[in-house]
């Protein structure tokens, strides 16, 4: 039931076999020609329901297995991916007059990311296909979720990275076990290399944009948001943006939803971009649906560091399709959002995820977004994942005293003085 | 219904009035006198049965209400508790010849640990005692967490750190905006600070072995264990020993079950402690009920870095009453298990919780446990939280190659040698 019937050009909408070795469109290219994943919805619109659609069996995010792209159950894998926990924010809803604010905590995955979602579907896809190792290109979370995933199933992964990757990034990998190659070269070198790779050895290839099957796992972060909120979708959802490919997935799972009849809205998207690496924010402002490529990106948001986004024409069209909009934040704000967050919620992102909730508060200071509007804020990873940026950020003053309770007590009106 | 009838001393037996505010035994003192939370297990028997004792309609580790010390839903946290997946671990069932192996991945949890369990009940019982402040002594997870249940629900936090707690250590308080204090002395001295300073401030006092009700959170890991299996308990449960407080909760948690009939076997307990920091293990060696202290504890696991253990006395009676045993390791088995069970699980541990599957590791190569058992391994914290810890383990090698196939080719040729 609901299975993939083809796959189409985001650019100039053919349609391709299912089966077709093509991972984008020939004829538009790497970068413009996205595939994007169908299936036969009015099938789905004449058998599926809000009591039906889902299988309340299923404790993760393969509980939607009717809108995603494989049939057999056996293939799910172990680690337990999705589901992630949407707390409402009371405190910052007093503090920003908001009437409905939702934070949905996607650290809370298996390797502490959004990318889970999508590694879990790519490792589904590659034990079907009886691929003997799989291959990425990725400086950060993209890597450390696959690594995690091929680890749980015992596939090789090979991890190609730029050469200066920093050292702690190295850690998760390796724990994992990840045959790490480093790159004299960039990360885009690396990202040319994983497809050459791919073709040359018959590796499974887990990199965003050329394969289609990563958004169908990160779109199930819109479903979770629907049965979550028990249908009452937010006004706006605020997701930040490197490549482009989650903001884009969450459109399509809203559309998807929406085409099969479980719902009736979709919420605006708003992309959010560090102003140093904000490509995507300056075509939307000026109205394009291409973007010009930024040199030398730049931001403390690493997992949103991206001059060239791969999914940047699919995440431009996501956004205007949706009546949304593009903002970006300074890095200041990304650092000042990270213990916002973290001290009025107990949420602890990490900088790229504390960026949707700067974007947020740069929206609703200025008046972009309506007050009487209800609005989810979308965390996709975790602050452990970068310790250095919060210690960066917050540069902690910390009181030393005496072994007394009476200097300790000097030590805590620092803190009253503070509020 | 079920609900706390008074406090019993685990030493001399004696039960004080649960409004008491007595937090530990005035007879036996602090080390030995620390006191248990008791219920009407009697009329718990007759009420309840596999079908009703749990809330199905909580998603969180409050679904045992039931057998937890308060009565108000509406205290319970924001932040999604417990709950936690269990996997079973295929390839180590393969590698070790074990019938049954399971991880329990407490990593899951809202800041990162075990000790969310234990934060969420202390959130719940400041707040039903409307406490104007929470203060803990801690230099790691137990401070974490609590700062993050704080912070979620707009309570202030005081935590006393020993003057050189490592930079990385702040950077979660400092996010969650807790009032860190440092305090020239060690940590024992911050320790007794908390119990002055709760008592003339009148803070909430979260620190282990003091107050009895941490345990009432921690206890719901061996629920979680019984509901998630089905309630066919393993035959060995696997736990990290630092202060012995997660132990004894755990056996505490399995001893109700059995009280009130939902379960009939307690799961043999098997501690496990870094060789530098290991006075339980030298108690349980020789047959004593008691512990002498270690002076300079010593170990990478620095979550269990404790020559004293202030829960010790229950933890040595917990896993004597269970028929387990005491184990150590060494730092280079907990560096080399990280990776281990990381490889072939896909679950990343700290040190601390790696130490665990150090132990289990120990106990199966030297045929302390049997190989047609079904063993649980309690992975109690994530490795991200201390990235410094697997990478002195690990000392990555990682090959360097020019940006071609061919050189990519040869890169690969190292991981093939190392098969």
């Amino acid at each position: 039931m609901g299975k993939v019937t083809g796959l189409r050009c985001v650019s100039c909408g053919r349609v391709y076999p299912k089966d077709s070795k093509y991972f984008t469109c020939p004829s538009c290219g790497n970068t413009n020609g996205t595939l994007s994943v169908l299936y036969d919805y009015d099938h789905l619109h004449k058998t599926l329901n809000r009591d039906n659609w889902i299988d309340f069996s299923i404790p993760s995010h393969f509980r939607y297995i009717n809108l995603l792209p494989f049939e057999d159950r056996t293939l799910i894998p172990v680690l337990q991916t999705g589901m992630t926990p949407i707390y409402r924010a009371h405190t910052l809803e007093k503090k920003y007059g908001q009437r409905e604010l939702y934070i949905k905590d996607d650290s809370r995955n298996p390797t502490g990311s959004y990318k889970d979602r999508a590694s879990s579907i790519a490792l589904v896809k590659a034990t079907e296909e009886g691929q003997k190792a799989i291959v990425v290109a990725s400086t950060g979370n993209a890597a450390s979720s696959m690594a995690g995933f091929a680890a749980s199933a015992d596939l090789p992964l090979y991890v190609l990275v730029p050469e200066r990757i920093p050292e702690a990034k190295l850690a998760q990998l390796v724990a994992y076990n990840a045959k790490v190659i480093k790159i004299r070269g960039t990360y885009d070198m690396a990202f040319e290399l994983s497809l050459k790779l791919a073709e040359s050895e018959g590796f499974y290839l887990r990199s965003t944009a050329v394969n289609p099957y990563l958004s169908e796992g990160k779109k199930t972060g819109a479903f979770e948001i629907a049965e979550q909120l028990n249908y009452n979708l937010p006004d706006y959802v605020f997701v930040p943006v490197g490549d482009g490919c989650i903001i884009e997935s969450v459109y399509k799972g809203f559309v998807e939803m929406k085409e099969i009849g479980i719902t009736t809205k979709i919420p605006m998207l708003v992309g959010v971009q560090a102003k140093g690496a904000s490509p995507l924010v300056h075509a939307f402002e000026n109205g394009r649906e291409h973007f010009t490529p930024v040199e030398n990106p730049y931001t403390i948001a690493d997992s949103i560091s991206v001059g060239f986004p791969r999914d940047g024409v699919k995440a431009l069209k996501a956004v205007k399709n949706s009546h949304g909009m593009f903002l970006s934040v300074e890095d200041m704000e990304i650092q000042q959002a990270i213990s916002e967050l973290g001290s009025n919620t107990g949420v602890f992102a990490e900088p790229a995820a504390a960026t949707a909730f700067a974007g947020y508060k740069k929206a609703i200071l200025s008046n972009k977004i309506d007050r009487n509007a209800s609005v989810l804020i979308m965390i996709t990873g975790s602050g452990l994942k970068d310790i250095q940026a919060v210690m960066q950020a917050i540069n902690p003053h910390v009181p030393l005293c005496d072994p007394s309770i009476e200097s300790i007590k000097d030590g805590m009106v620092f803190y009253k003085k503070m509020e």
